[in-house]
């Protein structure tokens, strides 16, 4: 097979590739992220690439004019190797990272009720053998162990393998590290510990879990020292399965293909290797002392980082292979970690509410509490939790990726060169863009759609239906998709067209908020109470960040309530996991939350439809629901 | 690095190795076995080869002479590779994987109460999801599960990977196969099940279990139909391990090596995986149904084959790592059998009884028995038993590797070539030959030392003190080590040298045999009795099979008792192996027998060097023991 030298461009990475070979398929195995929001199926038009050197096996195809084809434009999953290429990505096909490093300052802080870790360490003391007392290791410390309510049948083999030596070491004084295994759903099972591993005594008592929040598109993790309970910073990536689709449906989809479910888990745990390996400089050997990782990710993160098959979660009726997980060894699935470290997975309550949420939910504490709250996680697909300490609700809403900056003419992420702020002047018909990073715009992301959207609703240039004011604004026109608003001409730009607002990425902006909104609605009533009811509104995710509260409540996308009943409680799903690695009692919790939760299938909950179509204006159609 | 070719003959098979490389691991590597007792410590002598053609890099040294070396004679631990040659492997340096063959066809029968094996297969049959009803799979099942008493917590991960297909496949019928691990030792545990695999109900029933004795020479597997309870013929190879010493001192001496431990462990991997290999033909796919190993080896081999450190089982006072070990997954090992199968290895007593005896003991059944018995294993490492249902003691005695042909002139394993029986006639002073695989004499194996000096003994050639009479026959003659018997001379012999029997091998066979003889005493005189209290003698292990009761009672390495007394009961270590695979109830026992068994340090027992002393005649100095 030949194969050739491909250059990506700005970075001057050169790869080898086989002839036939994609593009999107060269990059990602040299790490390089290239937006695919339809996972490499050529259907989505957003990896484009620019050929600089060399030549490419491509044609036009239905995203591309024949003049940027001339131009050296191409589709990195259309194009082929066949010989060598300079590759250049631009900035709105590239994800980017230094977002992490920006948002890893913003800790939320959290406490936990008590420092009881699933994973103790127990110091154990015995007689060291002798001609006339010879048995063996094991049976040695039997009674100690025995003392401490630890079995020497549950014992991982690993640990055994350490003991003669950490025996030794020490003059048999050691450390035991144990492993509390919780009945959970099942009462019928009786509470064990497990020996995860034996430490020379001499190594002292500091051991640590890692927290880690699985996200479709970002990775979060967090180190975690079990004994002062202490966070260190956290990290953050992309989720390196954003190569294979950017929504869950689209790596379901790409998991059914030969060996997809295998790739999918291995980018994911690519992806928080990648995290543990930032933590090595500060703390050396951490690794030799971490005995637990707790994860929350939603419940088709959950299914492909423990490679068990997703495919149900998306046919009706949305059937996940479980919702609860049982203890793993975190060397099993391929993480860089000693075999000791247990890995346990937030449970999830549905195909579509999944263990991020019931981290949230854990992490803000609401379902302690007697107000009456809403909890939300906007995204592609847009999470809702309503109860109290007597009763949870929830539900999941596809309110499509207009959020993430998909579905929308000028979409991105919120990366730098997203437009996110946005001021309209009526007086001046001028504006003023706030762009992500301080560099040229490239786009709009989607705290930036509804920021532009809401100030043009209140300016008058956009009306009740999401359609554009005739003659309102000079910058109104017609364009390739429709009625467009000019945000920020190309020659401004670092990307090499206009940026516009069109009808149509309001038609979607409204399908989403909408859908959000519908679903609060369902969960409301079905209870028997109204939206003005609500006491607290929790907003949770990376996307609710950025989210101008008083913009989304202007476009319908969050209840009219006073602005102070809303939090931001930054990334919950991380926060959750952590407390959890803090306390076996909290992570019993994270069991009753999922249990109580009552879940909606929203398509079968007669009269959401109504809800959604009545939904579709802005802020709605009911215009009471928006007025004092 | 220069490569070069190496070919061994007589096979023909050349393969690539490194200059510098030990012809002992080049021939290794191709899994072509060259004896070497001390694992290649250059101290034995064992792995005689003859240079053929080419150059290897070597010197004489203390083994060979310099008219062998300028004739070609290399030891191959003591040879490098420094360009391509061509090696003849003689048959006394080589193992002979014939021999396993013939040794299947006497398989030993044995049956158990009842079928109750550990692994069981459950058949599940639940509603299949609906709109209104789409709990994930686990939960949906776990009421059918709770019914039979397993817990859905307790799953493996690959067990649920299996699950949503499985499930569907039969809409949602299906088997569950199910580990019921047994609270053994540790009474305050409760058994719980365990989840180890999800399979369509259209699979049928059929299931197996494969039971392996890992034996220092030699391993045996043998696969079993768990729905019948029918054993499948049994097969064997040699532990490859041989490469790196042939008894277990040397192998612990190996594993202290850099990597010494991890390939051991390998070695053995591989010889259990060949040994599966050869099921696929008559079974193929056997291993998607098999559940669970049972494993007996002695305390170093199972060390090695978990990979747990065996040092301290080596130094006094001999203390192993463990005694009872935890359930395992097979694969984890390395072996080739799917995520599923679960491995139990056999307890063991102490660091050199192990659980071959233990698995021995419960096959022979003994320990059910009112019957004073004694159980002996004869072996480099001889191991006795002696009890009944209400007690057993046991110990270990290093008899030396006599009874394996070592430390023996021209010893070699029982292999074709290898002198076995021998018949003396008085009157003539003739000698008669019985040669294993009747072919021209090599050498002299264990049971035929024991023949041939029980025959000369009682033929007047050999005096009570091992010594040759002088005159009593014309084959006796000043050798290079002493006085010396002619066996076979050169002419004769497939091997290039007279096959003798010398008066330092009847010193070593002597100080081999009396190791064996006081240890019984010790134990019998510990509890009591006599020697003549024995009502039975249970003899177990590949040695004993073809041992002469009357020969082995002549020399006073077996008890003077009516030779009715006497039950051979072939390779036991395999039979309990397959017992235990067949029952979790005789599994069960296999605990009790070990709790039961009273261990003796026989070199920490007052009496006992006085009783060895005394053995070091023929049949013993008090004459009473060997006489009615």
């Amino acid at each position: 097979m030949d194969t050739f030298k491909i250059t990506f461009l700005p970075e001057n990475i050169t790869l080898e590739a086989e002839a036939g070979e994609r593009i999107i398929d060269v990059a990602s195995k040299g790490k390089i992220h290239i937006n695919a929001s339809c996972g490499g199926e050529g259907v989505c038009g957003r990896c484009v690439v620019e050929l600089k050197e060399g030549q490419l096996q491509a044609s036009p195809g239905l995203y591309l004019s024949d003049e940027d084809f001339q131009k050296g434009i191409r589709l990195a999953c259309r194009s082929k190797v066949e010989g060598p290429a300079t590759i250049f990505i631009p900035v709105d096909s590239r994800a980017d990272a230094s977002f992490f490093k920006k948002a890893a300052q913003a800790e939320e802080s959290y406490e936990v009720e008590k420092l009881d870790p699933m994973v103790t360490r127990l110091e154990i003391s015995v007689a060291p053998p002798s001609p006339t007392d010879n048995q063996s290791d094991l049976e040695r410390i039997s009674v100690a162990l025995k003392a401490k309510d630890v079995s020497d049948n549950d014992i991982e083999l690993s640990a055994l393998k350490r003991l003669p030596k950490a025996a030794r070491d020490g003059d048999f004084k050691l450390w035991i590290s144990v492993f509390d295994e919780l009945p959970l759903h099942d009462p019928t099972r009786i509470p064990h510990k497990r020996i995860l591993s034996f430490d020379p005594f001499s190594d002292g008592p500091l051991h640590y879990a890692l927290a880690v929040d699985v996200g479709t598109t970002s990775v979060w993790a967090r180190l975690i020292n079990l004994q002062t309970g202490e966070a260190l910073p956290s990290v953050g990536d992309l989720n390196a399965q954003i190569a294979h689709g950017e929504d869950v449906i689209s790596r379901i989809v790409f998991a059914g293909r030969q060996d997809g479910l295998k790739r999918l888990q291995n980018r994911v745990v690519d992806t928080i290797n990648g995290l543990l390996e930032r933590y090595e400089h500060n703390y050396p050997n951490y690794r030799d002392r971490t005995y637990l990782m707790t994860v929350a990710g939603n419940t088709t993160m959950s299914h492909l980082l423990l490679g068990v098959e997703p495919k149900y979660i998306r046919l009706t009726p949305y059937v996940p292979a479980a919702s609860s997980w049982p203890s793993l060894k975190a060397a099993s699935l391929g993480l860089q970690l000693k075999p000791q470290t247990v890995l346990k997975v937030f449970p999830s309550v549905s195909s579509y509410v999944g263990g991020d949420i019931v981290s949230g939910v854990l992490a803000s504490g609401f379902y302690q509490s007697s107000e009456l709250t809403l909890f939300i996680d906007v995204g592609t697909n847009g999470e809702i939790v309503i109860g109290n300490k007597d009763w949870m609700t929830c539900a999941a809403c596809s309110a499509g990726p207009a959020f993430e900056g998909g579905g929308v003419r000028c979409g991105m992420r919120a990366a730098p060169g997203a437009i996110e702020n946005f001021l309209y002047e009526p007086e001046t018909k001028k504006h003023y863009l706030g762009v992500i990073g301080g560099v040229s715009p490239a786009g709009l992301c989607g705290s930036g759609l509804i920021n532009v959207a809401a100030e043009l609703f209140r300016g008058g240039v956009i009306n009740k239906q999401g359609r554009f004011v005739e003659g309102s604004s000079p910058l109104i026109r017609q364009g390739e998709d429709g009625w467009e608003y000019l945000l920020s001409p190309h020659a401004q730009n670092s990307v090499d067209h206009d940026v516009v607002l069109t009808e149509i990425d309001m038609e979607n902006l409204i399908r989403a908020k909408g859908a959000m909104f519908s679903g609060y609605q369902t969960l409301v009533e079905s209870v028997g109470l109204e939206m003005k009811n609500l006491e607290r509104v929790i907003i949770a995710g990376g996307f609710g960040r950025s989210l101008n509260i008083e913009n989304a409540i202007t476009l319908g996308l969050l209840p009219f309530l006073p602005v102070e009943r809303f939090t931001y409680i930054g990334n919950s799903s991380l926060t959750g996991a952590s407390m959890a690695a803090l306390s076996g009692s909290v992570w019993r919790k994270a069991f009753e939350i999922k249990q109580s939760m009552t879940n909606f299938e929203l398509s079968e909950t007669p009269g959401y439809m109504d809800k959604y179509i009545a939904s579709l204006f802005i802020p709605h159609t009911d215009a009471s629901l928006f007025s004092a």
